[in-house]
């Protein structure tokens, strides 16, 4: 209730501060008898580390995650699987400056009114660097859920905007490039122009679209815990993020329903989706599609002007090493917090019938 | 966790399908002391009235609200609020076509396959009717926060768009005409739109911006229960909701940092607004505002084909009386669902410091 | 979180206080496809009902239960049962007496020191006429629990103690008396003795024994939630309970680990029962037994001395039709509470493998 | 709800095998500003530690606590405090024996049933070492709870029982003798008692009484989660308990309403506390007092029979180091989920009043 923990069954609860000691999180509630492969969590974990390519943020964490419990000769053991990935690379001096001032749209001034003081090395809780442990208990849900394909890319940058429906692309592009976007051109078009934010020590927000298949009919619940409102949740709870959408969307409300309305195959399949396989907040069989908007990160190298703790105007600009435009590397961030919906919704759904 | 359960600390529970012999609720952590004033909550009821207006469905539901416990010569005793509202109006007949064949883009098909069987009656649970229990809940919310100020109003019905900011409104106006959208001139062309529609017995869908003022600064928690998490979840907990952004949403992804950032005056309130009055998930002190968008409903008049339970065609239409447009009475849904978040952060904000 | 919903899966809201309009529940998780014995839950209620022989208070409450939802041609469906049992009986006016002064040992001090001022009309919120409620949703919870049986039965009232164990009792007897004590010798000294205490204006304690049989082995978790904790947090919540115990209890503490451990069958069942049916806090498929102690009630007829709001002595006495000794009426509660807990838990089971 | 988190506001998350790399926790909602006592922590766990004197296990185990996060610059900043104790000593090689046959009264047999296998090294997940967690977590409750003291003490070990209430003991002298009995007489039979039990290779149950001091009126919720309800919750949720009683507890049902009821003096404390500081499940303002009785622990020293996963016999002896009674080191046990408890319900009760 006071914000850290995500999921009703299956259950992560995260800790730590960009500059602390160390971050992580605890499972609770994966069911036991899964054999695990590391391999793939760590490779989920280097999706979203800093320092891969050119367009993300140059700072160096190995974000080696450590596993403290919950798994036994390989295979989760249902008891709470703890981690911890300890912090290696932090420049607590590069935040120094910050100390006694609040950058404008960051977290720093309401931490402050919030609990009367704050952590200000790095940003503290506020920094993204949290989301590392939602992709480690993520992709411990990917592995739980089987079947199920889970594919996030970008679809937007800036007004570059990837006029093609997912059904179009081919998404193991995805990995193929730096910018995570599976259509080769405009890859490098948004590639190059994240490239120029850089240079002018600017950010750029941008979309990322998430897919999952295969997904079984029933999952999500009637009323308050509709599938799409939990996607929603878990995807708003990302750093930086502003909106979301699924099917049909923002763009749907133009439509009338004659139009709207998916009409049924003979199998209960549908012949379009707009409903974006989820009716009355219940999967339907259909692939699930969702948007999620980021706004351009606030962190800039520009100068720019605030104020201290007194309300005095301050000269600054940002320091440390920051990224230019978010989604890249958000792209498994978004899959990890879907895989970590549809664990808890599978699990709640054994309980439904008599 | 099977999802009728809305807040943590301020907590609703709804019961009830729209053919049932009542729909109500329990308000459980309410504070004592609150004096309640009756008239503002049966008012808040009967703007979310069927039969209202032209534009609405015909459906006569008085929709008056029993009150059970929690609640001691006026004041609210601190004890769960039960509430109930007897079904009076059910034409239950008017649904017995819809038995053995699902209607495309409803909830029919998936609670079968969820449950093994549905009460086809309405749409049983997954009929709007639900969120009169959450209305009667916001209205006490209401009292609650006094201070805040939660204002709601249809900004876009089809492509008919108010392009106005909300702080070019007076919002006032909203409840001066049928379709409750504060712009006159914008709202004669959408009613008469919305009539048009009807003629066709189409649906057609719609945007709602909410504005929540005076909302101290402070609430909401860092991480997975953001403030506008929370608010997107309700949102999204609505039915036929297929959107949500705050701030400046899905456009904010255009903008460059250093036009987005919002730079602090001295008293710690910004010039701009972008970040909508919260910022890494807690309020600012800004106003807070956001849109939640609404796909056409889609029991639809029209003759349209479907299938039965065999999966074999067939041939039929809408009957019983249906909401051609769904925004103008969803307004008070979204002022209360607002309301409820409000109030439970407000309640966990006690517990913040030491 | 304010004490009103019990469960996590299973999960039942209450909600009334003793002289308002109704009290009543929402029962949310039930699983759908439970052919609902209407007959049965009122039999519970009519266990538990005032006025149902010499040796319970005289108050008549029909306690007749009305479904308002989550039941289709008397199945469940999954959706929430909402019901209420409408207060008929009240005589308020036997409270004006204590509106400004404080019973000892009753809720009535701690209310108003806690919510600012109480409904003081019966003991409002805090009078066991809330346990009508759970009484309901224990009897649904009977119904889902199938071949698992639940047999409470009062052991001891005052000196009066049972010292045979349940192995040796005749449990089917135990509705063939007033006391519900199975060994019908020790009934009739139980209701002798409860008449005497009656005649006094006085009242005494007791404790009822309880012996669920068929749980599958696996229910209950771990750590915190551990089967016999929630089993005593369940007991601990009944009114007047002072004490629960399970397996070999307070007594065990006595024994030595050689003469205490269970030594196993070639079938994994065991020799000897200390564990009581629990080993780490999950059922191993032998019976699960436990007792729970309640106080004698504090409401007497006798005169007696007390405060009023200001702290001003007052002489008083009990008026209204109060119990003599509570643990008659107390066994379907007991029963009903088991019930809830084993539901949730059996629900909760399913997820714990892959 | 796999239950390892607990606590509604004040809430702790564990995680962690006997035999795993590490054992720790993260604290939840922990209000921001608390200056850390970091000595008195470690003091805490030095007294639940093995190896602190001859009636007590052998092992050692340093059990020094590393904070990852949640702290700065001494202080608690209202993020999760997450935090790891690594096992170092210990020997996998001495639960080689078990891991093919089930120790009777162990968690060993449902574990195996429940998810199909289990982490046998030291009991896995079942081990009182994961208790450390709740001794860190507990130690920073009581800093919080700052006025409120919790003296914790052992009242009986078999047959050996004191017979003096708490209130003509002195509580200061509990830390002086390694049986953690305040009555320097008894503790020393207590010693002799468990030195001769411990030579038999064989173990001995006990009880430990608890007193909560200055605890403020209005703690506790009215219905399911009285304040007694949790802390039976709590006692029995650790390991070996096996029974929890308030106030006058099970001898309090052999008394008579006139008895039993608490006088109140004008100032609104009471001449006697058989209630136990609590009424209608809410604290009062006078002492809180529990008992708890432990059975003997299961695992002897001494030969004994069992089987192995076929179900054939097995004769075998325990290995390692045990305790021969549990009560000493459980005092702290006893008294960190006290403060937990407590802790929880002073966030909660700022909720309660407009």
């Amino acid at each position: 209730m006071s914000g850290n923990i995500f999921g009703n069954l299956f259950k992560l609860t995260t800790f730590g501060e960009s500059h602390g000691v160390a971050i992580g999180g605890v499972l609770d509630g994966c069911p036991s008898g899964i054999a695990l492969d590391f391999e793939a969590i760590q490779k989920e974990l280097d999706r979203r580390k800093p320092g891969q390519s050119a367009i993300v943020t140059q700072r160096k964490e190995p974000d080696t995650v450590e596993f403290y419990s919950g798994i036994f000769e390989g295979k989760t053991t249902g008891t709470p699987i703890g981690f911890a990935i300890h912090n290696t690379n932090q420049k607590s001096k590069d935040y120094s400056h910050i100390k006694d001032s609040y950058r404008p749209s960051h977290a720093d001034y309401v931490y402050d009114k919030k609990y009367g003081f704050r952590d200000y090395r790095g940003g503290g809780r506020s920094s993204a660097r949290e989301t590392a442990s939602r992709v480690v208990a993520g992709a411990i849900a990917k592995q739980f859920l089987k079947d199920i394909k889970i594919n996030a890319f970008v679809s937007q940058v800036g007004d570059l905007k990837l006029e093609k429906n997912y059904t179009e692309l081919d998404l193991s592009m995805t990995e193929s490039n730096p910018v995570r976007c599976p259509d080769p051109e405009m890859a490098s078009k948004m590639e190059a122009y994240i490239k120029d934010v850089k240079k002018e020590g600017d950010t750029i927000g941008g979309i990322i679209t998430c897919v999952a298949q295969n997904v079984p009919i029933g999952l999500g619940e009637p009323v308050f815990d509709k599938l799409h409102a939990e996607l929603g949740k878990a995807m708003l709870s990302i750093n930086a993020v502003k909106g979301f959408e699924y099917g049909s969307g923002f763009e749907g409300v133009k439509m009338k329903g004659s139009a709207h309305n998916d009409q049924f195959n003979p199998d209960g399949s549908t012949r379009t989706n707009y409903s974006g396989g989820i009716q009355g907040g219940i999967s339907n069989g259909m692939d699930i599609y969702f948007n999620t908007a980021f706004k351009p990160v606030a962190t800039i190298i520009k100068p720019y002007e605030t104020i201290d703790k007194e309300g005095n105007k301050v000269q600054t600009q940002g320091k440390g090493r920051h990224d230019p435009c978010v989604v890249p590397r958000a792209v498994p961030i978004v899959e990890a917090m879907t895989a970590l919906v549809l664990a808890d919704f599978m699990l709640l759904e054994r309980t439904s019938k008599l």
